[in-house]
């Protein structure tokens, strides 16, 4: 790990910040609402295509959603790197841009250190990184390596009832080609993501390292949980008659907060519930909730489901409610490359630290030699308007990763 | 009470009700959502117009949004008769319109009768009754009473934050001339609402009636709960980290339910509830969600708002939140005018039933004799797709209507 005054251009970071600064704001929540193919999503690929195509690179949109920016002809064994430009709702600035930043300046970093890149090497925007739209996270990178079934994306809907196929077309993408792209996956040697840290290992590592190198990804899922009840008048329906689905959606966040007290290492969260209508004066004819799970055991998280789930169906019994339980995602614990990840390790002295977010590098890394570069977060916050990352600790990621790079384009 | 067939025409009925069946449906709650000055209510309004002119009514939008028809002169010692044609959120077809259909079908049965009105008689419909747009109930009979202050209902926001003062704007209603009407309401001699029943009172009376007569409203009143902790990511924020405002929200629930098996003939429900940003990987940084409380005592319903707060507020100060508690709206027990409900029971012969649920009628009380019809509910759903009368009773709702006016309008 360099220490000292970063190689890499304070301005040119600053002026890229800038850019983006005002795309996709969110009066509402604060901070950033920026979801696959919406108006804030677009306009971040066409700044990232401009930023590419000024530093020479061609830029091209792969049939799922992806944008690639290539330094030399595409080919095999390419070196690629990149994050993602969507948020969750209401997110911080730095969760994916940061990544996507960072290799643009990488690239300037690595022309200024004069170096050739012996292997071809590409830049990446994955689509729908954070699920935010359509509720399927990375679905641009597992629509690409296969790992999901492209016909069942095809049918998602957002909140509004748009489907991925209808939000697809409208950006002029062809949704029937969406799906594998094993020639695509076959040319990759290597990806390496550069990401801002969501938690605050770095800060309490020894001497508070500055960039550390990602070891694993927990095994982590999202149920959705239907309640069904009786919709009905909240001032003139008797307690006898009440059959409030409110009471067992309550159930599942205590038990969800019962359950990481129970399990060392878990983390379960409901962030997310919808009542059915939704309005005050009516008892709700159903509530929608997600539970999002993750522990280093895929055994663990299950089980943490199955008590959230039986304490929500415990309720709904004594409510009359019914109850339905559906998987949108649910991945097994990733461990990256364990030869890049020390090879990593040499070359910057940082310290190896796991993470209980999903990135699309987790989905790669069942493929391609995988590995994770974090930039330091003093607060630990992510998902919210107040992550942030000093400029300084930012600049010190780009000219990390320019050394990863430049070892591995050789 | 009349009983047997009921003379009102059922074909003009049916014909109403496809009118509006049609309009404003909401495809993803299922039922209707009609809300004020949106497309739905605009066309409702233009047929209920419409309606009214085809009568030989004369129709006036007055300063507040309420639209009013006049049989005869506008004048003194009106009897008004009327209700809402807007929905909550994913509403029945029959929580508002049934009033202003068979104000229009007691029309054509006092013409068939050959009634002359000697008072004039007027049909209204009322703006926001339901305040499912933006958060205030009786919004227009509340404005044109003076119940509520016109600059703060001017400054109400909906959900995608127009205020009321844009969206009056918007369909032509200029917002600097909202609130009291004072001439217009010294001109109401008498008012009387038919509404569908919100419960099954008249079901399980004696020999099932068909019509039933209010005698009172419970004393009801809605309050905003916003629990602030700090937006995190789900997946690396440690439990002892977390500050999630879904876990006081949770508490709420629980509360108010425990409130009503603790209050004879009270109800408490939470049926709306926003986590902000409301991401399925997102620990909320704030969650909002709206009390509904309805005892025929004020000061019962006050001492559940304070138990159920209190509950949050312990919850928050174990989670590190904070609680604001903000009343929306509170309305006292509303006895209706007891002379006058007399003389309806003694013409109609009907059972005199109280209701929990507020109502335009309930705001006019303060003001002038006062009474409400209600017409038989069968499984007393309301405020949701379920919500149903038979045609057969909606026609005696329209005969009793009719006789009701005919005796007032003498």
């Amino acid at each position: 790990m360099r220490f000292g005054a970063p190689s890499a251009d304070g301005g040119r970071f600053a002026a890229a910040w800038s850019d983006l600064a005002g795309v996709g704001r969110d009066h509402l929540r604060g901070g950033y609402s920026r979801h696959v193919f919406d108006d804030a999503d677009m306009l971040l690929r066409q700044w990232f295509t401009e930023q590419a195509e000024r530093r020479g690179l061609l830029v091209e949109n792969d049939r799922n959603g992806n944008v690639w920016a290539w330094w030399g002809e595409p080919g095999t064994d390419a070196v690629v790197t990149g994050s993602h430009l969507d948020s969750v709702p209401g997110g911080g600035a730095f969760d994916g841009p940061l990544g996507v930043v960072s290799a643009l300046l990488a690239v300037d970093e690595l022309r200024l250190r004069g170096v050739t890149p012996a292997k071809p090497l590409a830049l990446a925007c994955f689509a729908e990184e954070e699920g935010g739209r359509f509720g399927l996270p990375c679905m641009g990178s597992r629509l690409l390596t296969g790992a999901v079934d492209a016909d069942q994306v095809r049918r998602l809907h957002d909140g509004d009832g748009t489907s991925v196929a209808d939000a697809a077309r409208r950006v002029g993408l062809d949704p029937t080609t969406l799906g594998p792209d094993p020639a695509r996956l076959a040319s990759i040697g290597a990806f390496v993501e550069l990401h801002v840290e969501q938690g605050r290992l770095l800060q309490s590592a020894d001497a508070s390292a500055v960039v550390g190198i990602g070891s694993e990804i927990l095994a982590h899922g999202r149920w959705r949980i239907t309640v069904k009840g009786q919709g009905n008048h909240a001032g003139t329906t008797r307690p006898a008659d009440r059959r409030d689905p409110m009471i067992p959606a309550a159930a599942a966040v205590f038990a969800a907060r019962r359950a990481i007290t129970e399990h060392d290492g878990a983390v379960a969260t409901i962030g997310r519930i919808t009542p059915i209508p939704g309005g005050t004066n009516v008892i709700a004819s159903a509530v929608q909730l997600w539970l999002d799970v993750r522990h280093e055991s895929a055994a663990v998280t299950a089980e943490i489901v199955d008590s959230v789930v039986g304490a929500v169906r415990d309720e709904a019994l004594a409510e009359g409610c019914t109850v339905m339980v559906q998987r949108e995602s649910m991945v097994d614990r990733v461990a990256f490359d364990t030869v890049l990840g020390l090879q990593l390790s040499e070359l910057l002295a940082a310290p190896v630290i796991p993470t209980g977010a999903g990135h699309d590098a987790g989905v790669f890394s069942a493929h391609v030699p995988t590995a994770m570069l974090f930039v330091r977060n003093p607060s630990g916050v992510s998902h919210a308007p107040d992550e942030y990352a000093d400029t300084a600790d930012c600049l010190a990621g780009v000219d990390a990763l320019a050394d990863v790079l430049e070892n591995l384009v050789r």
